[in-house]
C-alpha cells in the first residue's frame, strides 16, 4: 500500500488521542501534521503530551502544534477533524475544495436539514449548503460503503448513533419493528463527554455514580431517526435515555422493541445485513448479551439478541465509543475512501 | 425508647456489615450477639473483622462467632438473618416459635407459592407452610405497615423488588399502566452479588465493565409480580434486564411503560401513595431523574418521572441496594414491629 | 447539651459537604447558616444541592446562599470556614473580634511565619499578625487539647499533615528518630484536590492512574516540620512524595525512618502519646498495616508499625482525608472549644 | 521474517490473555496451540473465552483446550508457560529436551538457589538442577541480551523485580548507592494477583481501597537481590512494601536511596546503561516522575529521577505489570532468542 500523508486536527482530545493510537500503527498512513486548536500554546512533541506514545516507530519527533490552516493544507493529503461542534463547519469546505479527503468526527455534517442545528446543537450552521452536497457522505461504514468510497467529506457518525443504528437498521429494513417504535437505554463511558474541565465529570463525582442526562434531548437522536429514514425509508419513533457510568471507554445501548417476528426471522434479518465475510466489525449473537469488555479497544460492534417469546425483543449493542463509535470508524472510512482494505490498521 | 437486644446472623456479608453500621448507632438497639455461619473459625472481635467499626461507642468488644442456635436464643429478643438463600428457612421458624421477632433478608419467605422456589431459587422450600403463615409479612414498609407491625417474621424484600415496586405500585394502584406491562432496565452495584469469591466479580474483571445477567430469569421477578398482585390486585407483565456496573453500592431501575394519563394524573397517584409526612424515605420528582449519589448510604428511594407527551413514561427509581434495598429497610421494619419511630437509626 | 448555632462557609466544596454530613447529626449543633462563595448564584435548598441530605431530620429547608457577612454574623455563634486558601484570612479576624468561635479548614492560619506564605501558598498573607495571635491555636486535637479549648480561632491541620504528625510525633518526642530524618510516600484520594474543574482530575484521566505531584514542594511540608518543632522541639528532615490514586476519599502515608530503638520501645512511645481512654480516634498496632477501608468515613487515624529488626521502621498512617484529615477533626476541635464531649457527632 | 509456531500454556489467566493480545499481531509468530490447565473443561474457541479477540486476522477458529503435553510438543516450536508457580518446573525441562524454546512467566526458574523456594514460594523445587543449567537465562532483556539469545529456557522476571532492577541496576553498577541500601514503596494494579477467586480481590473490596501486603516477604525480593548480585557483583539491602491500588494494570515502584553523587553523575549512569538506540523500551528522565497512564499497554519502563540536593534520590519506575512486567518482556525475550528484531510485535 502506498502511504498517505495524514493530518489530525484536534489531536489532544480523547478522539484525537485515539486517532493517534490507531494511526501510529496504520500500515499505509504517515502522520505528517498534528494540530490542537489555534489556542494551543506552542509546538510540543507528541511524546510529551502523551508519553504512552513514546515509541520506537520513529514518530516520537512529531509535534502537536497550534492549528495553522496553511501548514495543514501543505502537509497533508487527508485530514481528520476531531474538534468541538461548530469548528469543522468552518474548516472542512476549504479543505475539500483544496482536494483533501476529510473525515469529520463532530456533528457538523451529520444532519441534512440546517434547521435542526439550532435545536440540537445550539448553533446556526455556517455552511448549510454542504449538508446536502454530493461530495459529503454519512459515514456509517457498513451501510453506505459505496457512498463513502466516492465522497470527499465524511460525516463520521456519533457514538450513540452508531451503536443504535447498527442494531436497529436490519429490523427496520425488514419491516419487523412494531409501530416503528423503540426504546434505548444507553450507557456510556465518560470519555464520551470529551476532555473537558467540568466538575460533573470529576473522578470524585463519578467514581461510584450513574447519571442520566439529555433524556430525549440528545443530539444523536435526530441523527438516528434520519439514519433510519435514509437507509430504510421508514419513520422511526425513539425513546432515548443516555446515561454515563463510571468507565473510561465503552458504550452499551440496550434496545427494547416489539415484533411479531420469530427469533429466526430476526436473526435472518441480521445475517442479511451483516454477512460475516463482508462486515468484519459487526458480530450478532442470539441468546447472549455482550459485555463492555468484549469490545473495548476494538473497532467492533457486538450485538446480542434476546426474544421473550411473546413479542418483546431485547437487543444489546456494545462498542467502544472512542473506536467504532468515533476514531476507529473514522479510520475505517478513510480506508474505504482511499481504497485500502477496510480493516487496515484496525482490530 | 427502651433498648432491645438484637442479634445479627450472617454478620460478615455485605448486608450483615451494613446492619452493623446502622445498628451500632441505633438509639434503641443493643447488639448482643453476632454470628457468621457455623463454619466461621473462632470468635473474633468485630473491630478485627471490620476495623472501620473500631469505635468509642463501647461496642468494640463485640465478637463475631460461629453460629450457635442456643446462644442466639438466649442472647436476643430480635434477630436479623442475613444469610444465603436456603439457610433462613431452617432457622427462622424456631426463632419465631421461641418468641423472637425475626427479619429475614434472604428470599426464603418472600414468595407465597412453594412451587416457585425450585424454579427461581433452585431449591425445595424446607418450611413451605410458613410462606402463608399469618405471622409472616412481606416487608415493603411503605405498603404494608400494619401487617408488619403485627408480624413476627418479616420477609425483607429484595433490592430490585424494592426499587421497582415502590416505583410502579402507585401507577398500578391507580390503573394507569397500559396493558399492565412495563420494562425494567436495572443497574446494580456489585455488593448486590454478595461477598463471594467468584472471578466474575473481581476488580480486574469489573472495573471498566458492564454486564447484563439473568435476563428475565432473576428471582426478584416473581417477587415483583406477586407484589403487584398483592397490593393492587392486578396482573403485571414485566421485561427485566438486570445489569451490574462498576460501583460498590447503589441501584437504579429505569422503568419504561405506556400510559394514557397526563403527567399531572401520574404525579397525583404518587402523591396519594407517598404523602410526605408519612413516607420520609420515598421522594418523587417530576422532570428530574435521580443519580446514584443522591441515595447512596441513605435509606431513601428517589423516584424521578419523565413523560414524553405521547404516552411514554420514563421512571428512574434509585436506592442504595444495601440500605433501603436490604439492611436499612430491615431496620425500618424492626422499628415498625417494635413500635419505635419508623426512622429510628436511619437517615 | 445546649445547642450551638453553627454556620458553614464554603458549604459546596468537598470539606463543606462533609461538614454538613457530620453536623446534620451532631447532637448539640443547629445548622443556621450555610454559604457558598459570594459568587454563588441564588439561595438554593441544601437538598437540591446535595440530594443525599434530603432528610427527615427537619433540615431540608436549609438554604445554601451567597456569602453575606452581615447575615453570617447575625445567624451564628460558631463558624466553619471551608474556603480556598487566601479567603479565610480576610474573613476570620472580624468573626473572632465579633465573638464567634471559628474553625478554619484552609491553610491560612497554619504557618506561624508570614514569610512562608509566598513560597508555599503563592500569596502574601493579609493578616500576618494573627499568625501568632494568642487567640489562634493549631488544631491537631490529640496534641494540643488545652490550647484548642482556650482558642477562638482554630487553624485546622492539613490532611497530609494530620496523618504524618500523628504518626511521627510520638517518635520525635521520645527521641527515637535517627538523624531526625524520615521519608513519606503518601497516597491520597482525589477529593483532596477539591471540587475543582480541572482536566487532570477527570474520571477519564484518573480512573486507572496514579500520579505523584508537588514532590518536596507540597504546602503541608512546612506545616509538618513546624508541628515537629512545636510539639517536640526537634528539627525534622523530611522527604515528601504525595501521590493521588483513584479513590474518592482516604489517605495513607507510608513513612520510612531509621531507629536504634526496639519495637517495644517504639510501641511504648505510641502508648504514652495515645492512651486508649483519652484518644478515641487514634489506634496504633504493631505488625499490621491499615488499609484505606479501615478508616474511610470515620474520624480515626489508624497507625500500623513494622520493624525489620535491623533499624528500619515502616509506619503506615491511614485516615479519611475528608474526616480526620479535615471536617471531622474540625468538628472534634469545635467540640473541644465548646466543652462538648470530644466525640460528639463523630464515629 | 519466517513464522514460528508458538504455543501458550495458561492462556486463560491475565498474563496468558496479554500474550494473546500481543501475539495475535506479532508479524513473525503463528499461534498454533493454546492450553489452559489440564482441568479446563473442553476445547473452546478463543473468541468465546475472550470475545474482544474476535478478529478478522483469521485466528478466530483457535481453540483453548485442556493441556495435552503430547499435542503441545507436536504443535509448537516455541512455548510460553503462563502457569501458577510450581507448574512450569514440571513441564519445562521436557520441552527444552525436545528442542523447544521456552519462556516461563512464573517464578519457577528465577532463583538460582533451590533452598530459597521453600521460604519464598512455599514449595520444594521439582527440578533443582535446572536452576543453574547453562541452557537457562534470567530474562531481564536489557541486562542480558547475549545470554537470552543463547538460552533455551528463559526465566521471565517478576513484575516488581523488573521495575525495581531496571531502576537500581545502573546505580549499583556505578557504585552510587550509599550503603547499598534502598527502600521500595511499590503500587501494583490488581491484575498482578492473577485471575483468582479470592474475596480480597473483589471489586467491592478494592474499588476504593489501598492495601499493603507481604511487607518484606514478597517473593520478588530475593529475585531483586540476586539480580543486583548477578549484574553488579554487589550485595543490596532492600526494604520492600508492595501495595495494591484500585487499577487493573500498571505498576509504579517509588524507590528511595541515598547517594553522594550529583544528579549529573546519576543521569550519566543511566545513559550508559540505557543508550536510546539500543534500549527502545526504557526511558529515563530527570525532574519528572512518570504516571501509570504513561506506560499502560506499552512494553516500556519509564524511570523518573529527582534529587533533593542533599543526598536523597527519589526514583519512580513505572511499567505495565502485564506487558513489560510479564508478557511483553516475554515476547521481547522470544524475539531475542529467535533472532527477530527486539521490538517485533511490541509498542
Amino acid at each position: 500500500m502506498a502511504s498517505t500523508r495524514v493530518a489530525v486536527v484536534g489531536a489532544t482530545g480523547y478522539t484525537g488521542e485515539e486517532l493517534l493510537r490507531l494511526l501510529l500503527h496504520h500500515p499505509a498512513v504517515q502522520l505528517t501534521y498534528l494540530a490542537a486548536s489555534a489556542k494551543w500554546e506552542r509546538p510540543t512533541p507528541v511524546s510529551d503530551v502523551f508519553p504512552r506514545f513514546v515509541t520506537h516507530l520513529g514518530c516520537s519527533d512529531l509535534l502537536i502544534e497550534p492549528l495553522d490552516p496553511a501548514r495543514l493544507l501543505k502537509a497533508s493529503d487527508a485530514v481528520f477533524l476531531a474538534l468541538p461542534h461548530g469548528e469543522a463547519m468552518k474548516l472542512a469546505p476549504a479543505l475539500v475544495e483544496a482536494g483533501k479527503r476529510v473525515v469529520d468526527l463532530s456533528g457538523d455534517f451529520r444532519l441534512r436539514a440546517p434547521s435542526l442545528y439550532p435545536q440540537w446543537y445550539h448553533l446556526d450552521h455556517a455552511a448549510p449548503a454542504w449538508l446536502t452536497d454530493t461530495r459529503v457522505a454519512y459515514g456509517l461504514s457498513e451501510w453506505c460503503r459505496e457512498a463513502i468510497m466516492k465522497a470527499k467529506l465524511i460525516a463520521n457518525p456519533g457514538c450513540y448513533a452508531t451503536s443504535i443504528l447498527l442494531a436497529v437498521l436490519p429490523l427496520f429494513h425488514a419491516g419487523l419493528v412494531e409501530d416503528n417504535a423503540f426504546i434505548v437505554d444507553a450507557k456510556s463511558g465518560l470519555s464520551g463527554a470529551g476532555r473537558k474541565a467540568e466538575t460533573s465529570l470529576l473522578f470524585s463525582e463519578m467514581s461510584q455514580n450513574l447519571r442520566a442526562y439529555k433524556v430525549n434531548q440528545h443530539q444523536h437522536m435526530p441523527e438516528v431517526l434520519q439514519g433510519i429514514e435514509q437507509f430504510t425509508r421508514r419513520q422511526g419513533r425513539m425513546t432515548f435515555v443516555p446515561q454515563v457510568i463510571p468507565v473510561h471507554r465503552g458504550m452499551l445501548s440496550m434496545i427494547y422493541l416489539r415484533t411479531r417476528a420469530t427469533l429466526e426471522d430476526v436473526m435472518a434479518a441480521y445475517q442479511r445485513a451483516y454477512p460475516a465475510e463482508r462486515t468484519p466489525f459487526v458480530r450478532v449473537q442470539a441468546g447472549r448479551l455482550p459485555e463492555l469488555c468484549d469490545v473495548v479497544e476494538t473497532n467492533r460492534c457486538d450485538i446480542g439478541i434476546m426474544h421473550d417469546g411473546s413479542g418483546q425483543l431485547i437487543i444489546a449493542s456494545a462498542l467502544d465509543n472512542l473506536t467504532k463509535g468515533a476514531s476507529g470508524q473514522a479510520v475505517q472510512n478513510l480506508n474505504l475512501m482511499l481504497g485500502y482494505p477496510e480493516t487496515a490498521g484496525l482490530v
